[in-house]
């Protein structure tokens, strides 16, 4: 297939642990919410040359980041239930038999949360309580890694943040993906459920939403660059780290092979912190051009933005060997590449 | 009317800082959802006498703390709507024109939360959502102040927890109250609603719900002593800070008048930390006679307890002057008076 290439986990990206993770997974069950989107779909990629069994389960709603064309080199290999996590009778037919459940289906807009924020809580709250329950009621063994957000941090109080910083959620996902981390966590203490969550810090790369803002600013920077339009940078100097979405993808899965991180949260960062500037800037070199404008914040933004921020994620590449591998300005070469070849099918 | 004495604060319990309470809330609407609950009601007693026009919400669910006996001396001078906080076209009906709410509508039991979490999330959670909403639209200029527990921290790391202890909620009610705390805090944030919440440890006294010990363990022990049966003291060297029911309400309407409180969070705590066996003997001791059980945890309760907990609520005593007033032996002995006049209203 044509975009074989993008398929294969860059080497750089590739685990540095021991952990034999072909073993881990070679013909295990596999079931991923958000399966369709951005990382769930990156995440399949490499499961399925693992030799994993994957069932992608993902709604595909509008203005989410599913798409079925992210999983177009696999889909012959995997099973695509369109389901959603808030229909928790589905839930629970889908999951027996699971040996792993990677769970990232999500809203992920923080500005939508606010504008709908019963819909956040409905997905990123209470879908979460439900779909624990079910994994409760019919798969007591599987081994959750659940996709957590460095949102539920709020303004950073320092930097690099770890994950001993307090929690005071900026905006109404930030609230309910706290909420729905601490569901998992309290599943595990007192149910023995496996699970684990990591906060995620800006993921970017192959296959993520570039329609619009939805996921990450980067999406909405991406597209522009590539259809030769300026893009906005809001403020320019606000820091930021960002991690490669193959670096994320093995993340989930040292995270679910290794038993230390049950019922423990770990922050996921990148190689370093950048301003946005410097990532604007990084960006027009990679695409071999483009322009963008730096203004200020637009004001429903403003509040319920983060300021600067940047992981400390020592912990997570203690407990499992995980280090982010892949540089910035290769991450975005790739990305462009990707989007470049089948940008018709993301906008 | 007989019970009349019951409805003074205890000298003990009058608030020691400057501020003239009468001036603050004489002639001002005050809206208390879970009205006719035990501190609700306790709180409106207060305010009835601070000559406040008082609007008291409850849905007198039966298995919560709503009772219209509580507020049997006052009924002819408040309004009583029975009404749900999940009913988010009552609460936008009954919030115009609304000087304070006194957000205390809850979900309080632990085991409840568990064996149905998504009433607990229903209620601790999303309408606490909703009913922020609902101010923010139609009386943005209320002032807000929300009763989240000590049970957000888990179990404490160190002693005495303050507010900068992480949280790690052991039951779906604490998650569920770490959320609508943080939802109150986010609208203080992003919408400038005067918000405020107080983290409550346990509160007992007059009016409690005795019935069982949903509310907490010390409503069960008043009910048994008062009947001359031996109650159940689980494990028994484990440490707990209670405050008492009047200065609760102390502490709710200071923190409604001081605006140093608004966008923060604040433990109360009591005069000082007891082990469940010195409660009991107090307790005991306070109603000159009686007999209780030690005995290990029930094992479904054992997996959600918190452990040793007591506060450090110097931050509130520092920020408005509040202080708890009332001994514990005190305390007990003015519960036990109560109960003993009036305990066919709660049993």
């Amino acid at each position: 297939m044509a975009h074989d290439r993008f398929v294969r986990p860059h080497p750089a990206a590739a685990v540095t642990a021991e952990i034999d993770l072909r073993a881990a997974f070679s013909g295990k069950r596999v079931m991923i919410t958000g399966g369709l989107g951005f990382i769930g779909s990156t995440l399949a990629l490499h499961l399925v040359q693992l030799g994993a069994e994957l069932l992608l389960v993902d709604n595909l709603l509008a203005e989410y980041g599913g798409n079925a064309f992210n999983i177009a080199p696999i889909r012959r290999q995997v099973t695509v239930e369109i389901a959603d996590i808030r229909d928790v009778r589905a839930m629970r037919s889908l999951l027996p038999g699971c040996d792993y459940l990677f769970n990232l289906a999500a809203q992920t807009s923080h500005l939508d949360s606010m504008k709908d924020p019963e819909t956040d809580l409905a997905i990123n709250c209470r879908a979460q309580l439900t779909l624990l329950g079910a994994c409760r009621e019919v798969c007591p063994d599987i081994v959750v890694v659940y996709a957590s957000t460095r949102q539920i941090y709020g303004r950073a109080l320092y930097l690099p943040v770890d994950e001993k910083h307090p929690l005071r959620p900026v905006d109404v996902n930030g609230v309910n993906k706290m909420a729905g981390e601490a569901y998992h966590l309290l599943f595990h203490d007192v149910y023995g459920l496996s699970a684990t969550a990591l906060r995620l810090t800006n993921t970017y790369g192959p296959r993520m939403r570039i329609k619009d803002a939805r996921q990450t600013f980067i999406g909405a920077w991406l597209r522009a660059v590539l259809e030769d339009r300026p893009f906005e940078v809001w403020d320019g100097a606000q820091l930021r780290d960002l991690t490669y979405v193959d670096d994320a993808a093995a993340a989930f899965l040292l995270a679910a092979v290794t038993p230390a991180t049950q019922g423990r949260v770990f922050n996921l960062g990148g190689e370093r912190a950048v301003s946005l500037k410097q990532l604007a800037d990084a960006l027009v070199l990679a695409n071999g051009g483009g322009a963008y404008e730096v203004r200020d914040f637009p004001r429903e933004r403003k509040r319920i933005d983060i300021g600067d921020y940047y992981a400390d994620d020592a912990l997570f590449r203690e407990v499992t060997g995980w280090r982010a591998a892949v540089p910035l300005a290769e991450g975005l070469s790739r990305s462009l590449a990707y989007f470049r070849e089948y940008r018709a099918e993301y906008v």
